[in-house]
C-alpha cells in the first residue's frame, strides 16, 4: 500500500467529489476534499444529482441531517454512480439513534452497490444487528469484537466496511487492515468522522481497491492530526493546523503510518 | 452557585442536546456543546424530531433560518420535550425584523413551556411589546430598562428570560443575574448568540433552576472569552483560541467570574 | 476610487446584507461581512424575504445549493430589490456544471435587473454563451479573453460584472478594471469566491457606481489576504489571520492595492 502515491494521483487528476451531506459539517467536508487536492462539489436538489454525479469521481453520501426527500436526492445520486461505476461512500451518521435514520440507511445499503459503508463503532453495530447504543451521533456501546462486525458486514454487503474510533478498522471481507494514526484532539471537535468519509471518497475515485483506498485515507487523515496537535495548544487551533499539515502531506515522507494488514 | 461544578456534571454525564437550529452557525453550536462536554445532535425531519428529542438532556430551538415547515418540527420536538420534563432552550434570533419571525416566536411562546427564552435586548423588546428595533439579527435599540424587561416577561411566560449583550442579564422572576464576563471580539465575529443558547442548553440538562443554569453558562461562556481574547491578535483567531479555553476550563479555578445577583 | 473611505462608510451606516446563499459557506459569508463592519442576515422563507430584503442595504444571491424552491425564494427578494433600488449581487456558483445552475441563472438574470454578476472565469463564460468548462463549481477552462467576456457581457446585461481569479476584471461595459490583490492559498480553501460576492455586496450598499464598489471590494479582500498570508503557516491557520486582517484593515493605509483602470 501506498498512500502517498494515490495522494500524489489525487492532486494530479483533481477528481470531482459530489457530497449529499448534513448541513453541520458540510464546510469542513468540502474544505478537508479540497485540502487532500481533489474538488468537491455539494449539490442536493432532485433536479440536478444524476447530472453532478455524473461527471464526479466518487459520491458520498452523509445521512447526518437527512429527510425522506433527501433520501431520495441520494437514492438518485446513488443509482446514476452506480450505473456508471463510480465509487459511492455511504457515512451512516446517527444509525441506531432514531428509527428514519436506520431504516435510511437500510434502504441505501439494499437498493445502491455501497463501495465504502463508514461509520463509528455503535453505528455499524446497529447496521451489523447486533446490540449496540448510538447517543444521537455518538457511539456508547457495541457488543462483540470490531474487527469480526466489519468482516461480518463487509461479506454480507459485499463491499468495504470502514469502522472510524481510536484504531480504525477497515475490511472488504477478505481482507483487513487497522489503522492506529490519529489523536485524542479528533474526538473533541465535531465533524471529524465526518470528514473522514469525505478523504475516503477522494481516495475511492482514484484507486480501485476500496479497502487500500480506505485505509490510505484514514492513514494520512489521522497521521496529519497528529503532526497537528503536536503543534497545537487545545482541540480549537488544532484544527486549523490540522488543514494546515493536510495541505503539507506531500512534503512529508509517510513516516508514522500505522496501517497494519490484520 | 458553582458554575465549575455544573460544568463538571455535564462532562461526567454527556447530556444528548438535541437542535433544531439556523443553517449559518449550527456548526459553531454543535461544536461548542463539544467542548463544553456535552453530546451535540442536529435533526430536524417531522419523522423523526420526536424520538430524538425522547433521548435529549435538553432541546435547543433556534429560528435564524425558519420556514414555517421548520417552525413545524420545532413545535413536534417541543411538545415531546414538555411531556418528558426535558428543558427548552428557545433562540428568538431576529424577533422584530419579519413579521415570520415575531409570531413564529409568539406562537412557540404560547403552544410551548419554554425552560429559557434567550435574546439580544432588540429582540427581547420586541416579544415584550416594548418599543424595540432589531435590523436582521442585530438589536439596535430597545426603549426601558433591560432588567425590568427580563422580569417583567419572565412573570408573564413562568420561565426564565436571558438577555445577551455587553453585560447578560437572567431572571426567572422572583430572582435576577448579572454576568459581566465576555469581551468585545464576542460581538465582532458572527454565532455568538447563537452559541450561547446551545451552552445554556447544556446547563439546563443538569440543573433544574434554569437561571442558575443560564447564569453559570453565559459566566463560563463569556470568562473563557476573556482568556481567549488576551491571547488573539484579532477576532479571526480569537475564535479558535476561545475552544481552546473552552476546553481547558476544567483546569482553571474560576476566578474571574463576575456573575451577580442582583 | 478610495477603497478605505468605502470602508469607512461600511462601518459607519452598518448597511444590513440580506443573503439568500448556500449551505455550505453560510457561516463564513456571514462572518465577512461582518468584518467588513456591516450587517448579515440570511433569511431564505418566501414567508419573509421580501420584507428582510426591503430593509436591506444590499441583496446578495448565491446558487450553490439551489433547488427550485429556492430559486423562488430568490426571484420574489430580486424583485423587492429592483423595485426599492436595492443593489442585487449575484454569484452564479456552478454555472456550466447542469443545467438547473446554468438555467436559474439566465432566469434570475433575465427576470432580475442584476447590480454585480459575479463568478469563475468558466462560469462567466458558460453565461457569455462562449466554450467553457465547469467542474462542480471550478472553474477549468474558458476560451477567449476574459477581459473582452466581461465587457460584452456587462454591455448585454446593462450591468457590472465581475471576474474573480489570479487576476479580477471588474466590467460595467464602459470602464473596466483589473484587481491583481490576492494569494494562493485563496483558491486552496473553499469559501473564497462565495465571500468575495459578499463583501461586493458590503461596497455596493455605500457605493452607487458598482465597477467601483465591486474593484474596491475585491482589492481589500486581496490585500487582506496577502497580509494574512505572510503570518500563516498554511491555508488551515490563514483562514483565521485573513478575518483578523480584515478587521485591522482600518488601521492600515491602502499602499499595496494593485486595482487598475485598463
Amino acid at each position: 500500500m501506498e498512500p502517498l502515491k494515490l495522494l500524489s494521483k489525487i492532486r494530479e487528476q483533481k477528481p470531482l467529489i459530489h457530497h449529499l451531506t448534513n448541513w453541520v459539517t458540510i464546510y469542513d467536508c468540502a474544505n478537508v476534499v479540497r485540502a487532500f487536492g481533489a474538488l468537491p462539489v455539494m449539490a442536493h436538489a432532485q433536479e440536478e444529482v444524476e447530472e453532478m454525479t455524473g461527471i464526479a469521481g466518487a459520491l458520498v453520501l452523509n445521512i447526518g441531517t437527512l429527510t425522506p426527500g433527501f433520501i431520495n436526492s441520494m437514492m438518485k445520486a446513488g443509482k446514476t454512480a452506480n450505473k456508471k461505476g463510480i465509487p459511492v461512500v455511504l457515512d451512516v451518521v446517527g444509525a441506531g439513534a432514531t428509527r428514519l435514520r436506520t431504516e435510511s440507511c437500510a434502504k441505501l445499503m439494499k437498493e445502491l452497490d455501497i463501495g465504502v459503508l463508514k461509520g463509528n463503532a455503535g453505528e455499524i453495530g446497529v447496521l451489523a444487528g447486533v446490540e449496540a447504543e448510538v447517543r444521537g451521533v455518538e457511539s456508547i456501546s457495541v457488543s462483540g469484537d470490531i474487527r469480526e462486525l466489519a468482516e461480518k458486514l463487509a461479506v454480507e454487503m459485499n463491499s468495504t466496511v470502514a469502522v472510524t474510533g481510536k484504531q480504525d478498522v477497515i475490511s472488504d471481507g477478505s481482507k483487513t487492515y487497522t489503522v492506529d494514526n490519529g489523536h485524542d484532539y479528533m474526538s473533541m471537535i465535531v465533524g471529524t468522522g465526518c470528514m473522514a468519509a469525505s478523504v475516503i471518497g477522494c481516495f475511492t475515485a482514484v484507486e480501485a481497491d476500496y479497502a487500500v483506498a480506505a485505509a490510505s485515507a484514514l492513514g494520512l487523515y489521522g497521521l496529519s492530526a497528529e503532526r497537528a496537535a503536536e503543534k497545537s495548544q487545545g482541540p480549537g487551533t488544532f484544527k486549523q493546523i490540522w488543514f494546515d499539515e493536510i495541505h503539507a502531506l506531500q512534503k512529508h515522507d509517510a513516516q508514522g503510518l500505522r496501517i497494519r494488514h490484520v
